[in-house]
């Protein structure tokens, strides 16, 4: 059938969508989220068919092409095209497969994963995958054939050494910034450290977003290479490296059904390192209410899972389970978190200290796992080297091998609009709790504005007398801060009883 | 938050959705599908969040709307609206509820079909839930709980008699239009017979297409209760009246998915049946390849279901399992079908006798499920009916009482275009499957082109000499004849050996 291009100009930034008016559809048994081979001279594209029921939005005789469609066939506005009804993808099968229960082999989830990250599946496709997933469970097999799938349809970073080390925190507590602190520590021990790490999506900073004050996180796969020879190791954006590119469109859809599937989260996490060559993977695991593992049995559970997973892999798994139930540091958002690490690294008297001891306990035991510091010797080891600067000056290498400027923390400064929320009576912190410290912290604008944020002054359980500063919220406008003291007081995010 | 409206000019059809600049969507925290209370003066609506990557779409400080949204608010372009985060639906609470393996109440299922119905859940959401149906299954209570939630929440025709009866065809069989004749024998012999039908979806005529070539199918609902009161019944479209009206949704997920969860089928049918107070209905489920129900097992199974669920609804349900293997009647396509139905009606001699014959066992074994005809009797009572003309005569009033013209038969032509396929050897016929023969009629232009579709001369197992017709396929132009002469090419749709 041929038919007139009409521009929509509308992209999805995702999925190809194409629009019929419902007279054509119909003539041609075309239904809403079929898939359609649209061919202008020799280029040619698949996309899915949507069905408009006005003839203003679409006529008879026209097909209306979004963006994505119109760049893929290099059409415009008024052109002829012809279109076909393409089969599904081989992968929509395959969803259907699970959502009759049967067990996926790596062939088939590898389909699935390819189509995931090169936006060929719809919303309705991904979410019943998703929620298939969830409900039915992924068996061991599934979940080691995802972790490789995902790696595999991303990019890969082929370090040839004996020892790769790498570290990951699950997610949820703000200001556990330790990365920064932990890999240059790793490296001037000499381990080698592919780091890479992500942004924000729900918190006020995530490590690449931390790192990006100082240094660039975004580098061709070239440079990488080189820094790891002459420094390594490094901390960058994952993201721009497309590490597992699956990953963000399923988390897109997870986010409005408010699930997690544990199979596809395992996957996620396991498939970056396998991207990085990492041979010793040490895992830290949060527990307490607001991050993602809300008990010790949960925490058990996926530690059990992360070295079973490491195990196919070839990656050696080492766990920490820790205390996650309030922020750790005192800044929260990009710059203020960055004055924390480098406070740390620099031995400043200013340094939190749960930031230092828990970044010191992660290479310590690092350390011991790989097998550079004897058992016993490796908190020895990692202090020393804290201690002695050699963190420092490593940190600072890592930060002009990835193009940062000289590190100068009297330019290192939050947002300027301030507003210190006080201790409305005297007596003991009560509550700091990690989701209404993190939207706070959003909502002053962190991590856009890198200098926006909280500088925690009190933890939960410090004393205070009235009228002392518990914590600093910074702003970039006057507007942000009113929207982050709205949310402090319609949350009571803190309570001092 | 404050912010511009930029007009989008497109509409979805169905959800309300807003745009936002992804960096004003992450100082606010705002996610892909979150939903957003936007507000202009006095006017107020809740839409679906989708986020842009570039500010060529839609710049920070603005909010793109689609037309639902416009429509809603009485905004335009430049306008300012005012937004904020709104809760997500309980429904979708409900949905993950069903996904964490809980069997849902009826106030549940009640709240997901109303914002089903209304248009107020995403695909995302959608599909999880049909998923989740297909997957964990429903209950024999949740299937009771669903048809009556999904009866409830359309119209209900309240009438007041003891005895209701109605009757119901599993579809997949082309030309099985017996409702047109199996309707007027029992209104003839004295029942009620509120007959709501459906369009085709993916066949060339559904009951309603084939009954408005004759008559009007869209009725105001005050026009139904007088045509009930002076005819005893009618044959009308069900979507005209908003039966059931989360249906359409669900299916439109179902398609890409390709699945038809069994609970929800269950509960399509039978909240039509119950939304017009049937108390006896009759359910013809049709066995044969290319039909919903591919085996006898499964026919069994549903009868099962059907009666249990009748049985809690307060309907009698009597089954029929009958064969369905191939077309019934000779013509496919709204003209050609409603031929067909007048021919039996008025016994002319070119009534297909397979059309006629399984009529009147519907209508026999209704009559004496209800009790009008004593065991033994009905075939007896529905013939003698069809056969003295009283048949037909209650059938012109049925259309007459619609608002149909006088019927008259030499104005009911097929489209002009033909072309007659006919047999490339001697032998017999070995197979005019179903999903074969509906697809070329639709190619041909059936349903939108009501004269267009296939006149069988032969059947399945009818011996042929060579260059015999074994059918005429009618199209509306040459152009569409072409499309259905190649398809037929393609897939081979009649053999004779």
């Amino acid at each position: 059938m041929k038919l007139v291009v009409k521009d929509m100009d509308i992209s999805t930034g995702d999925v190809q969508v194409v629009i019929l008016n419902d007279h054509d559809a119909a003539m041609f048994d075309l239904h809403s989220g079929d898939r359609i081979l649209i061919q202008k001279g020799n280029r040619k594209t698949t996309a899915v068919l949507d069905i408009a029921e006005s003839e203003k939005a679409v006529p008879p005789g026209f097909i209306g092409l979004f963006e994505e469609v119109l760049d893929a066939l290099y059409a415009k506005h008024g052109d002829t095209v012809e279109i076909h009804l393409a089969k599904k993808p081989l992968s929509v099968g395959y969803i259907r497969k699970k959502l009759d229960g049967k067990e996926l082999t790596y062939q088939e989830l590898y389909e699935i994963v390819k189509d995931i990250g090169a936006n060929k599946l719809t919303d309705v496709e991904l979410s019943s995958f998703v929620t298939a997933n969830y409900i039915a469970g992924m068996s061991d097999i599934e979940i080691t054939h995802l972790t490789k799938a995902m790696a595999l349809t991303g990019t890969q970073l082929k370090i040839a050494k004996k020892q790769v080390a790498d570290i990951h925190s699950i997610g949820g507590v703000p200001g556990n910034r330790t990365t920064l602190i932990v890999v240059p520590i790793l490296i001037a021990a000499g381990l080698t450290v592919p780091k890479t790490a992500s942004r924000a999506i729900t918190s006020p900073a995530g490590t690449a977003d931390t790192m990006e004050v100082l240094a660039p996180v975004s580098l061709p796969i070239s440079r990488l290479y080189q820094i790891l020879d002459t420094v390594g190791g490094f901390i960058i954006w994952g993201g721009s490296v497309n590490l597992a590119p699956a990953d963000d469109r399923i988390i897109k859809v997870e986010h409005p059904l408010s699930i997690d599937a544990e199979g596809q989260m395992l996957a996620s996490i396991m498939a970056k390192k396998a991207s990085v060559s990492a041979t010793h993977l040490l895992m830290d695991i949060p527990v307490g209410k607001g991050t993602k593992v809300d008990d010790r049995k949960k925490a058990v559970h996926l530690q059990g899972h992360f070295e079973r997973l490491g195990k196919v892999l070839g990656i050696k798994v080492c766990t920490m389970i820790t205390e996650g139930s309030q922020p750790i540091g005192n800044g929260i958002g990009p710059v203020l978190e960055a004055i924390d690490c480098l406070r740390t690294l620099k031995n400043d008297s200013r340094a939190p200290q749960d930031l230092r001891q828990k970044s010191l306990e992660m290479a310590a035991t690092m350390l011991e796992f790989i097998g550079k510091a004897k058992k016993g010797q490796g908190m020895v080891m990692a202090t020393e080297i804290l201690n002695n600067g050699k963190a420092y000056k490593t940190f600072v290498d890592i930060v002009r091998a990835q193009g940062g400027k000289d590190i100068d923390p009297s330019t290192l400064k939050p947002s300027k609009i301030e507003h210190v929320y006080e201790a409305p009576r005297a007596g003991r912190v009560q509550c700091l709790d990690n989701v209404s410290i993190s939207r706070i912290a959003r909502m002053a604008g962190a991590p856009r504005d890198q200098g926006a944020g909280i500088f925690l002054h009190k933890h939960c359980g410090d004393t205070v007398k009235k009228g002392e500063p518990i914590m600093t919220i910074y702003a970039a406008s006057r507007e942000k801060l009113n929207y982050a003291l709205d949310l402090l007081k319609e949350i009571d995010g803190v309570v001092v009883r």
